[in-house]
């Protein structure tokens, strides 16, 4: 598996509408969705996938240039249910089709049923005439993994271990596992993440490799930040840590929103069984850390906070050969996620 | 717009399921439609499209070879609501997004509603990257016209001057629109086509053109057959007709089968208001014209009748260059079409 900093063919997406997780009918997510997608489109193709009922919208909302393909689905994160794409010895691309099941299934899912989402990374396959390998007994979302591209794979034992995930294996299986599927030698495992309810602690908010050797982190000198401890604990142990190659971790730290990010008064959504409720006064997983690395750019989520200038410049400093390029996404943390959950980078 | 025997960069079908149309919940037909594309597969890519309710089912059904792409669709026939591909003068493909209405819309089309068909040739094009022409106010399927690649267009009076479809246009004006869309500059108008009922007359069951300045059109000694007069009328014409570059064109005699198709006792269809019955002792359109030209092959098909083998054995003559290949298809004509009806080619 490359790391994300490799070259890129296109990058997928899936348009947002189901009303029970997206805030007025999903319009103002299907904007920010947009936003994301126009962005993107500066340094590389993308692809939107969308529904029967969206398609004539997403057309019309998106610009020429992003290719729009129906899809059915069960909501709108590709990072999770897209494939994993790889490249083989001979350089050829294939994917792995990851067992999906809502981020814990029954146990404690986010929705039923997701069907539509757990065919998403094989029809994908299909569209592209990527050969892919399904792992059925086997749960994991994209997010929840990062690699460095020589060996290394970063995550959390808070999802991997997770009652919902793969309950019959042990940490050791669900390395084999990893390793097995996406060719890594070393696993370094997290503690936490900062969403124990949602994605339970997908790593994708709280730290990616930069490059080869080099690692971003969460940070905060707030106590009084919601995410303050797990931050901490992530970039502590970060800088402990060695990669597959032996090498020390160069820790880069990234700062969060100033003020957290919660729902308010007036996050309309419809009531549905079997769906994550989602409340007044919740706390968003508003984190910059959700970034998505692009071919030449760097797409890093903005809240309308004190602080999106100053992540953006971090965010900078880390990529100085990359664009980066601020979008504002506070629609779309209040859905559960961000930049680098939405979307899933097909390799070159 | 390239005749059909030019180079093809791959053929589109549409997995059959719908049940007020296809007997016994459509699994004889996706046998079927499974065998016709297995059989081009064996010359040139194939894409099937497919409802998310089938798309496993169809994937398990189908060759590996065969890709299978989510596409919602009304029914199962690409010829006529796919796009129509061509090449500009620079030779990049573009294709032709015809407004389609069920074969006559509210006058008398054959099933309501239509939109997904009428969104399928713009859906293939976006996922191809294929820039197309929607003609809103100008209905057409691409089941009612062929061209020879040299200028000349072959149609029938019948269908393109029916009631259901351009009622507000002279034959003039059709003429023009065919001309501007497809860049012809003949067109030859055969009087009927063989089902006024349910195509009102496609020419993809009468003639064809075999190359430039060649046709195959239908033909029969037996006047009893349901046929006899609009086959005899359609030969008589196309003898007469001379193409834009002034050739007087040779016409292919190609056989019926010996004995007419029509429904048994046996057919059990669901009962949907708004499309059209089907009731034991119809005749079926069963042709042997509707075959498919691809790449090095021709497909034909095939009824279980007597002259199955001369019917092959007739193609095989006008193609000398291709395989005369033949996929046993009663079962999809019983739907009200066959091979040609269901594919449509992309054109290199």
């Amino acid at each position: 598996m490359p790391g994300e900093y490799e070259p890129q063919e296109k990058i997928w997406m899936i348009w947002p509408e189901r009303p029970d997780n997206w805030r007025d009918g999903a319009k103002p997510a299907q904007k920010a969705y947009a936003d994301v997608a126009r962005a993107i489109s500066a340094f590389e193709p993308v692809t939107m996938l969308v529904s029967a009922a969206q398609y004539a919208n997403a057309r019309a909302q998106l610009p020429d240039e992003v290719r729009v393909v129906e899809m059915s689905t069960d909501d709108a994160w590709c990072r999770d249910c897209g494939p994993t794409f790889l490249t083989n010895d001979k350089g050829a691309v294939r994917a792995v089709d990851w067992e999906f099941n809502a981020w814990g299934g029954l146990v404690d899912g986010c929705y039923f049923p997701w069907a539509n989402d757990n065919a998403v990374a094989r029809k994908i396959c299909e569209i592209e005439g990527v050969d892919s390998y399904h792992t059925p007994g086997f749960v994991l979302e994209g997010g929840s993994i990062h690699v460095d591209g020589e060996g290394t794979l970063l995550t959390t034992e808070m999802c991997l271990l997770s009652a919902g995930r793969n309950p019959h294996m042990t940490k050791g299986e669900i390395e084999e596992q990893l390793k097995e599927y996406l060719n890594v030698d070393k696993v370094i495992w997290l503690k936490d993440g900062i969403d124990p309810g949602e994605t339970n602690g997908h790593i994708d908010d709280v730290a990616c490799f930069v490059r080869p050797g080099e690692v971003a982190c969460i940070w905060t000198d707030d106590p009084a930040d919601p995410f303050y401890e797990p931050a901490r604990a992530a970039c502590a142990a970060l800088s402990e840590a060695t990669d597959a190659k032996g090498r020390r971790l160069k820790v880069h730290k990234l700062c969060l929103p100033k003020k957290p990010v919660t729902l308010g008064a007036d996050f309309a959504i419809d009531s549905v069984e079997g769906s994550l409720p989602r409340r007044e006064g919740d706390v968003c997983i508003a984190s910059y850390m959700n970034f998505l690395i692009v071919n030449g750019g760097v797409i890093v989520p903005q809240y309308g906070d004190e602080n999106d200038s100053l992540a953006l410049a971090q965010v900078q400093a880390m990529f100085p050969d990359r664009k980066a390029v601020g979008v504002y996404t506070r629609e779309i943390v209040y859905g559960g996620g961000n930049i680098h959950c939405i979307t899933q980078q097909q390799v070159k």
